[in-house]
């Protein structure tokens, strides 16, 4: 068996959801946009697909491609190994590209093994408790403009079924001069809106000072939050070792820092955050997410995933060790998540009034794909 | 599906290997011995075996039997991690009858799948080299008793294939002072026989003084061994962290100490080796030893696999690191590697003529079993 072809499909659909100049993402008019779909055949008939953000078709069709064609999809580690070094001078082959092909590889060996990947992994559960992550700060009115309006959205998600509820902050661009100061009126907002039985987490602005980080922890303490994430920049490693030495509170990270389980390495043996953080989006992929897990298990060292992927559900059911958490969202008073982006028949992460998401049972990576939207509302 | 029975079933054969005082093996005179054999069945048909020498029957049925009766066996992280720490005051239950435990689902899982297990995990290559282990020395005229002999034998075992051997030197009780030079007598013998292409391992008396394993060390250099194992006692860490930093030669470990990943994090934290080791055997089945390569690549840290065993062979193929060589072994003049076990019907590790053992293409651990054998010489 090999791979005979590997393609992005692109779909086009109605959006209501526009990206800040920061990336971050709120919600908006309604707009036609393009989603990218990789897929990837086999000459016995077998497909995979992925549904990674941000992947690009150039890389794919002139760096990928030439790799996997006539290769033997279940060679998932050495596809991986051969395409990793091409992403150091191809600055367009991000992370997210190689996630993309290799979930898509892994959906075709869970379809070829009949079993779903987490069971391939060699599973560990069938539920994970999931936290609310609320987006990014706005200016919207009844949106998220007000500590006021995280605490009322926050009871909203408590009654959803959630435990945990982590909040996204005000940020560039939407105001130019981000203050720790606000982020605490809105956790405190929040703390006294839900009480002291949900569990609750802040991922502020990403690039504040030492000092600013050091007093917003103090005071999160104070709200007895669960963690902080990335309250500074990533690429000054010593600064977080300095505020995880400095906190009581659980620091986690790296999230956006590039290196995949590397990095992560770095991180534990310098202590600079007291948890690790990954996605199968920030890392490449589910083959380098199970490695940094057994990285972090081999130190007795939590990793908390990011993203809302089915990648990341995967892992998290194969996993011995926290990851305690999914990240369920993003959430907004004005979108509902609940609702299947087009090109699925349903969403992979429902979750029960108790605020589990059950991992899916079909084989491979369980997508619920509708066929007949992808064919009908294909782009060039 | 669940698990519905475990059970080990104990074979009798005839053996002409026997155990010395300190657990190393010599040819011997043939005598009766029995084998135990770990089975563990599935109320849907499907069975899974492991062969691990040292499983404690006890412990399989009061401590693993347990946990894993009514488990889906595909659960196999959830069943490894509520075993794991069922070993801490249980002293008995020792990793190899983890490993055991672990390799029998893996076997079953891959009969499910209808893959190999190295291809479950993702398949990085389909044949490994094979160095040739030779036994520990002894004193048999002809057989591993001087210098001489070691020379002979690895002209042998390079004309059979090889392009890699290790040799094990003489140490208690065959000699009740181990002594460097003559570990370097037989070194040297070897080297001046091969010829400078092969390459050359030593592992050799495991309680040397931090001086003569420098001096040993220093000696290897000169000969242009590949690397050093073992040299003294590993629950003495700085002392590895002494010997690495003074030698150029490479010095890989810990293979024996306790603590399964974890104790190899801590080794390589503490850079007390160039290069770590761990085998199925020695951390408790593919489930860990596929950890504790994430680990060591996570640090660009090569880990040589320790051991003749199926389940090496499988994580060998399924990583994209260095592991650079299969164990195979170990070998002696007077013994036949190449004949199967009674209750095989081929020996799972064949080596071609260029030094290299292919995987088994066999849905599961792809153990090629005379149950015939087992069925008629079973015993109680």
């Amino acid at each position: 068996m090999i791979i005979s072809n590997i393609e992005v499909l692109q779909v086009s659909y109605i959006s209501n959801i526009v990206m800040d100049s920061e990336g971050h993402t709120h919600p908006g008019k309604e707009h036609e946009a393009v989603k990218k779909i990789l897929k990837i055949t086999t000459d016995n008939g077998i497909v995979g697909f992925s549904f990674m953000d941000s992947i690009h078709r150039g890389i794919i069709e002139e760096i990928v491609k030439p790799v996997l064609i006539g290769e033997n999809p279940l060679y998932r580690e050495r596809i991986w190994q051969k395409l990793r070094p091409r992403q150091r001078l191809n600055r367009h082959f991000n992370d997210r590209t190689l996630a993309a092909v290799d979930e898509a590889l892994w959906d075709i060996g869970g379809k070829i093994a009949g079993m779903p990947v987490f069971q391939m992994l060699g599973a560990y559960r069938d539920r994970i408790p999931a936290y609310g992550s609320i987006m990014v700060g706005d200016d919207f009115p009844g949106g998220l403009d007000t500590p006021e309006a995280y605490a009322k959205y926050s009871i909203e998600l408590v009654a959803r079924g959630y435990k945990a509820i982590k909040l996204h902050t005000w940020m560039p661009p939407i105001i130019p001069n981000p203050d720790p100061k606000m982020d605490v009126a809105a956790c405190a907002a929040v703390r006294e809106a839900v009480g002291p039985e949900i569990k609750l987490m802040l991922d502020p602005y990403h690039d504040y000072s030492r000092q600013q980080a050091l007093y917003l922890g103090r005071e999160l303490e104070k709200l007895d939050f669960y963690w902080i994430e990335e309250p500074m920049n990533e690429s000054s490693m010593s600064s977080y070792k300095w505020l995880t030495e400095n906190l009581d509170l659980t620091v986690i990270g790296p999230e956006t820092a590039d290196g995949k389980n590397y990095t992560r390495a770095e991180w534990i043996v310098s202590s600079a955050s007291d948890v690790s953080r990954a996605g199968d989006i920030d890392v490449g992929g589910i083959t380098p997410l199970i490695k940094t897990v057994h990285l972090c298990e081999s130190f007795n060292i939590g990793v908390e995933l990011h993203g809302n992927t089915l990648g990341n559900l995967h892992v998290l059911g194969a996993m011995g060790i926290p990851g305690e958490y999914y990240e369920r969202g993003l959430h907004h008073p004005f979108l509902n998540y609940e609702k299947p982006m087009p090109w699925f028949n349903k969403i992979y992460d429902e979750m029960d009034n108790e605020g589990f998401v059950t991992l899916p049972k079909t084989p491979g990576m369980g997508w619920d794909i509708n066929h007949d939207y992808i064919a009908e509302y294909s782009v060039e």
